[in-house]
């Protein structure tokens, strides 16, 4: 039986305006166990039965290494069973690190990222591990087949021309009324910025965006990939700019939908 | 000319995480009758001119006796003048003693139950009367000839046995975009439980479900019912979880709204 | 090249129910500049580069004299190097002197007002400079050719006899979905109160109405404008209401979306 | 035995600033009657025990008449059972009329007058009735034999011109470390504005002024008068300002811990 | 060299009023070991060296047997290596189970309990584990050779007669100011809950009991202790109440604080 | 007549952990000027009466050269008419620059420094004028001839040992119950850290340390200043850590009390 493995990643290093996400993961994972809610995801599949998650902790990072080395050993580690994978928390940054495991695992993927931003900066603050940058490096060293990009509404003019350059599926948030509908066909992998989310549905990020997605399309959009979804993240979350909790209860909401789609890879409307 | 009565429900006895929802009663009249908004529905009804709420109070469980006699006798005392109904507050396990009486007075009724959950399992936490099985009671009494349930997003395997067993019309989440056309023949009642819209829109409930309904949707499923409304219960609003008072004003709107069709049983098209 | 100008109006003495409005220019202009944020509209104009931005500072009202005095001059001295206007908060009673002057120089305008409120009291509680009166004033005098209001949820039955008197076009917030198409042909001119918006965008409001617009279908309004846009308003940001900052966020956000309509005045299709 | 009257004075409309007041006394009694917390005051009075609360309900303001005359009348009835009274909510200018009738009935009383201001303007934007002034009245009119203001600290030159005029004991904030021992002979009347409080402590009131009084502080007060207290008044408690309901809390605390010492009049300490 | 011994008590089955305190544990260590602080109590221990802490994770409950036993068992092996422990999480409950294997290492011991209710229900709602009740469990079994409850200021009569049936110390809240000086012979024991302080400083309590300690005055306590503290648990923390994350922050405080006293045996004098 | 000068300063580029303090200024002067608030300080100065106030405005940071010059400079300028000078936000790292403008107009002052950290690291994240270090670099430039620290509650081994280095009097938060008396001689300057406070007062701040002073404590402390204080700031206001703008109020309260001292440099019992 398919599993759904978890890792935290509370790294928050290269975030240019404030730190916080490095707190996310268990944050997260206490909204996802609370007996507050059940366990099925809306397609199904009882993410709390037994034996059906595989919690490989947090990346620790106080071995005083390099810490992209722990994320990529991290996820390697957690990728070994065989089973997918959703990390849990950091700032977008740790995507790339991330994505060196899944390609080394899978091969290029298919990148569904939902964000506000591009990310796409060669560099930000003259930092190329920037949380302003990572699917830069990932576009540069082939990770990724395909990088598409779900629900932009801040594009710098440098955006523009990596869009160019990369050959990137952008998006925009003006034109997700409605959703585009989405065709995979290798292996998925979902890079998910809460900032993605407009602030009323997520306000705990960084850089809150209004005029984003809401919960609903997003998990609309999550429930359409008709294609394995290998791995995926879950970032930016900033309990520091939180109010009352509710971007954790949203982000643990999201680990179940896709958590369900990971496990149980028929399409959602099969399991109405 | 048609009132409108309403009642409070100050009961919370029967929840299964947290109580406060007996609290609500006085919150949500302090929001409706508040000089900082008009008395008008979107239809057109000026529910705060004279004499057109005939408020009955609170229900009084201060006398040791079952409270859900207190309940019943207090709703159909309420009922007796002849007008709708609508009970404020209270968890969701109210709606079955609240069903009792108007089920002796108008016979079944056909349920439009908005709400993130089915709340019919058989007992929750050993307990018949939890307000996660309200509507199992109602099914097997034959309180209500339809139940049709819209906003559902945190099923369990169990309950999808129950929608077998009771026929109910489960109209997920998912499905809402857009928004389902119902019909309806004999009399309504509404159950609104406050956890079917979206956090984002009403923050203060006990077990918040990412991904509901909009304050906007709601508001038009209310608006689209072209049958008379005998009555309605506005549950589960938890001012301990609330931010800001928000979830109070939501639920005067939503009160005003139902009264507004209550009392002008003419679909809101005709009003504009 | 055309410039952005900015002007604060920190005026609240005219609300009918609580103050606050008039602290909101800092605020404002505190999230436009902010470095969490980047500078570009959606369609493409970077507000914040060198030069664009021609910031007028805040209209000054301690010199004892008549404050709509005060607010005619210091918009028509806004208006003199000819480049458009947003002016950032205070109520809503300010909008009637502010169109004075735009009305001066530029002639009757179109006005695309979203709001929950008609705002077309003849008088309230016997003031009419009330912040629920301006466009019985504006459409008395002849300052606007067309008023177009687009989210209309809380109307009064003399609001309804206003809209017959002025020919005003109401379009309520259940005729929302989908928004309407509009077409305008003269210059435009947007009056924007933060209470057009669901209270979950845009808690920070002193009367918040549910079931409003969301900030993505405010951004859809703006961006579909079809004529020039001379000039703006961004009335009834109360920050005693808001809930950690949601709102003056909101309000910076239209800055730039409104900013970017005008400087670039080709439709937001062309941009992308 | 003695028991203790309530009354509620649902009203704001001489405030400044921002009203909301006048929703207070529902959400202070659901807060003194919720199941969360305990009945006892700390002198061990149980307030919560069966007929100790005589509930007079809320002053009715809807009949077009004086509102003065109201409180003055439901004062007056509130009163007529011999019992102590505390009302609930409304803004500083209840005070006034509610005196009138305490006079009536006690004749002039000592007032321990809790507050961040003196509240004695003649005038203030030119409302005799303001909430700024109805010491003013009280003290003209002879209700008081005695003013003692405890936790001043946002003092006008023309309060000190009436400090003088008055004979009005100040008690400013930055002398109440410790606090001073006051001496009673009377009858005592206690008039407690939420504001007098610090705002860490009861953030809900319209004018938020640091460097007040702890919750502590308060009720050390309280506890330490040694003279019949025969009414009391809990004001300028704003729903709409407050976080998370915290003042709605100190309000239901500070009334049982006045009723305790109204019900028992033993000083404190013999009650340990 | 002496550690600090860490472990998570996520249990908060038995709490009679609201649910929470079980997602407690993840978040008091986020705050501890978050970048945002430094390590170092104010004595001068830096909690956050290499080596001091001890992390035993949480007590894990899903095999189905009796929680009470899983505690039990946690807490002995946490003891186990000698190391000095702070429990982190949970409702009160827990302090017996704790207490049980405490009390077979350490034998009797004296307790230093803060708290705003002395929690000695013989039972609570028929639940002799009540959160009300693990105090009445301790003495009667003599686990305990001594009870110092600090910060009382919610005081049922009944709780009276358990004071004197087990010789406990009551130090009332309205008897802190001044903090009384406390002396211990044999090891010490704290329970802390966290709704001893006032929710000024800790609004994140399921019952929030004004007029309580501030951290401050806590912290004094706890320097003031001058003898070993072998166990400490910090209890009520419910996340769902809390405003801006502020309680958690405060728990990460006081077991700085705590263990700063525990790993340097020395008065916190000795370290100034 | 001695006037009040004010500068902002927008900056908080040498924050370690999150930005926010650049956006503080006009959040400050918005609670500072609001019609909410009177204008007297405590002393009895009316500093909202015409011409007691010089703002200055704020510093400006957009020409590209070096931040520390600009805020040189735009001191230099604001102390020429030689009236003392409160600087409004920035992080903590704007002291340094501050006090070489000061330090040339008035030699070396003694500094009041209230804050929860020493701010003494030689450098911190290699950055020596990071936020964490200001005090640093005065002390080595001599730019004071005293620095007296208060509140402190968060101190590293390597603060002590720049205690000794620059001699400076440490006074730790847990030696301030009763506030130590401070006596000063030459020119006082006082450098307000609000996380010198405690969380529960003002919890908008990037670093919270529970424990610290009240603002009562705070306000005694400045009340009791003996000298003439020629020059404030008021820092590390972080808006995005606020809860309901409650710091923002107590940053403009002192702004007033500071203000009141300056300008009337008589102590401040003297004023009653």
């Amino acid at each position: 039986m398919t599993k759904l493995s978890l890792l935290g990643v509370p790294h928050d290093g290269n975030s240019s305006f404030m730190r916080g996400p490095a707190e996310a993961p268990p944050l997260i994972r206490a909204e996802l166990f609370s007996d507050c809610y059940g366990g099925s995801s809306e397609t199904g599949v009882d993410l709390l039965a037994d034996g059906v998650i595989l919690d490989h902790g947090d990346v620790a990072f106080d071995d005083g290494g390099d810490p992209w080395t722990a994320i990529e050993l991290a996820v390697a580690a957690a990728l070994e069973p065989g089973h997918p994978l959703i990390t849990l928390g950091g700032d977008h940054a740790v995507t790339w690190p991330i994505l060196m495991s899944v390609h080394r695992r899978h091969g290029p993927v298919s990148i569904l990222h939902i964000d506000a931003h591009p990310d796409l900066y060669d560099a930000y603050q003259d930092n190329p591990r920037s949380h302003a940058s990572p699917f830069a490096r990932i576009m540069e060293q082939g990770l990724a087949s395909r990088l598409v990009q779900v629900g932009l509404r801040a594009i710098h003019p440098d955006h523009r021309a990596q869009f160019e350059r990369f050959g990137v599926e952008a998006i925009e948030a003006r034109h997700c009324s409605p959703l585009p509908k989405l065709r995979f066909d290798g292996p998925v992998y979902i890079s998910l910025d809460l900032d993605g989310l407009d602030p009323s549905c997520a306000p705990g990020v960084s850089h809150r965006e209004p005029g984003g997605l809401t919960t609903r399309q997003v998990i609309e959009l999550i429930q359409s990939i008709d294609a394995p979804i290998v791995g995926a993240d879950i970032v930016e979350y900033n309990p520091r700019c939180d109010l009352g909790g509710m971007t954790a209860t949203v982000a643990a909401k999201l680990v179940k939908e896709i958590g369900g789609m990971m496990v149980n890879a028929r399409p959602a409307s099969a399991g109405s």
